[in-house]
């Protein structure tokens, strides 16, 4: 059993902090506000993010940055993709040589565009990097419902160790290599899901959504390749598993916001009801310009961000999606 | 503007049927029954599979398979994918050379393990043979839902004269090439829907339903290849598409009875309580024998051939397949 240090407090660093303290790990979160750390050490709770579970007792948080890290051979990082690169810069003096720095956020960075463990590189250059992706709600792993995820390091040996320490009946991890591919799947879902939200809320059915769906994939394949990843890692859980859990599921908060777009509630007022951070929304704006600068075409990803900043209609968009020129397949 | 004729008249064949009059086509369906024949003619309803849809006046049907084709260039087959071999070889002396005969049931055949352009290039040797596939609830193509699906044959001109007549701007077709693909991934979706509805069923969650049918597209496209088809179709809307919209909607008889199996209803009880065809449950022995056959390794279709038909529980398969060895994705 290993020490483990969890970064950040939202609903995805909380599972999965409950589920390795479950499983027998030493778990420490860090967190920015005194008040969740209070109310995580003394309620066990974390309503905002995870509410009605209850944490495990042996679950502490932190607001120091060296204490919560002390000893840990493990570090998630479990911020929002904006915030990687300020959190990391900030961890990186008390994080050791050779820690093993697990990036859970799905994102790319606005104005580098960097995939996450790219400026996790930039900040903690002394720790070796994975990457966990993987069709995975935070609510359901609260809940121990049975879940798969992928680990992904450029370093085969450093994702094994994460695995092994990781995996038990209800959570399962698969090793992959190819960084690049699992970076740009878990980023690019989020998008596709607030065109698969829109087409909910504009009414539209299961037949448009799952065809969406598809060119989504295809979408994401496409910049993913373009960039050097694998197509086999787009077919695989990272890719179309995780589209399909961010797209069908009440859970997803890209699929909310896009079912609040596609209502016709602006892009603020959809922001101010899902309440928590929405990447697909942070992540657009870069997706397009690696499209321009790999020159790969990204209808769905452009018409997002036609609807998110240029003021096109919802139903406008996804219509024309729909009814794009196309002979074959 | 073409003659039109219908052979069967389920959900799928009269929605096509009414997408197809609403456009222009003169259209004839077949059933069987007088009294479905009757329904249509003097009510505009067909009740039993399209609930609540009024018909267009201009869509008759009758029981006299020679007036059904008559100057029909195009025949649609859309019956059961168990009563595709009779049908057809019952309509062959009817159908003139060169009849483009479409089909839009999917399926295997038991016994001969033929896909079912097969089985029609058997009976009908004398007909140009299509396969239409895709993400397409008949109730929402009823509904006019915009709607994506491909054509497929052999031949691409005679798929581009389906595409031209059928496609308009809510029922858009792409053509392809890849009969083997499509009509593969066709059939073993609906094998995948019985395994997500029972993970449905027995209250597992969308985590583990996604990573199932991650599984499960690697299944369809590793038996589809083996079998001659092209990988390309797989990610595409006759492999993912129809597999997301089959896997995730409540239209879905094939997810249905895997809900009421994984709540724990037998067989027979399932059968009863969808009364409507469920093509997932007359396929998977076909799919079994294939995978023998090519030597591929189908996990989730053994694991529902044990459930249907060799007393498997439906919790100790789906907690099998998600728990089975596995390293590297």
């Amino acid at each position: 059993m290993k020490k483990v240090a969890v970064i950040g407090s939202g609903s995805w660093g909380t599972a999965l902090a409950m589920m390795l303290v479950n499983h027998g790990h030493e778990v420490k979160m860090w967190a920015r506000s005194q008040a969740a750390v209070d109310e995580i050490n003394e309620k066990h709770t974390n309503e905002k993010y995870l509410p009605g579970v209850l944490l495990p007792e042996g679950l502490t948080a932190t607001t120091d940055r060296a204490a919560a890290v002390e000893g840990a051979e493990i570090v998630i990082s479990a911020v929002p993709s904006r915030a990687v690169r300020s959190t990391i810069t900030d961890f990186s003096p008390v994080l050791k040589e050779g820690t093993v720095l697990v990036n859970v956020a799905k994102g790319l960075e606005d104005g580098s565009l960097l995939r996450l463990s790219q400026v996790i590189g930039e900040c903690a250059p002394q720790c070796k990097i994975c990457v966990l992706s993987g069709p995975s709600h935070a609510e359901e792993v609260a809940r121990e419902i049975p879940t798969t995820c992928l680990i992904a390091s450029e370093d085969e040996a450093t994702a094994k160790m994460v695995q092994e320490e990781f995996m038990n009946p209800r959570f399962r991890l698969y090793t992959n290599t190819d960084v690049v591919g699992v970076e740009m799947g878990a980023a690019m879902k989020n998008i596709i899901a607030l065109a698969a939200g829109m087409n909910d809320g504009l009414g539209f059915g299961d037949n448009s959504k799952a065809a969406l769906m598809t060119r989504g994939i295809a979408e994401m394949k496409r910049l993913g390749i373009a960039m050097g990843g694998k197509a086999d890692t787009f077919a695989g859980l990272s890719g179309i598993g995780d589209l399909i859990v961010t797209c069908t599921s009440m859970h997803s908060r890209n699929r909310r916001a896009g079912i609040l777009l596609g209502q016709g509630k602006s892009l603020q007022e959809t922001l101010d009801q899902v309440q928590m951070v929405v990447e697909g929304v942070n992540t657009v704006q870069a997706a397009c310009h690696l499209a321009e600068k790999y020159h790969v075409d990204l209808p769905i990803t452009q018409a997002i961000n036609d609807v998110l900043f240029h003021g096109k209609g919802t139903q406008e968009a996804v219509l024309e999606l729909m009814t794009r020129q196309g002979k074959s397949e």
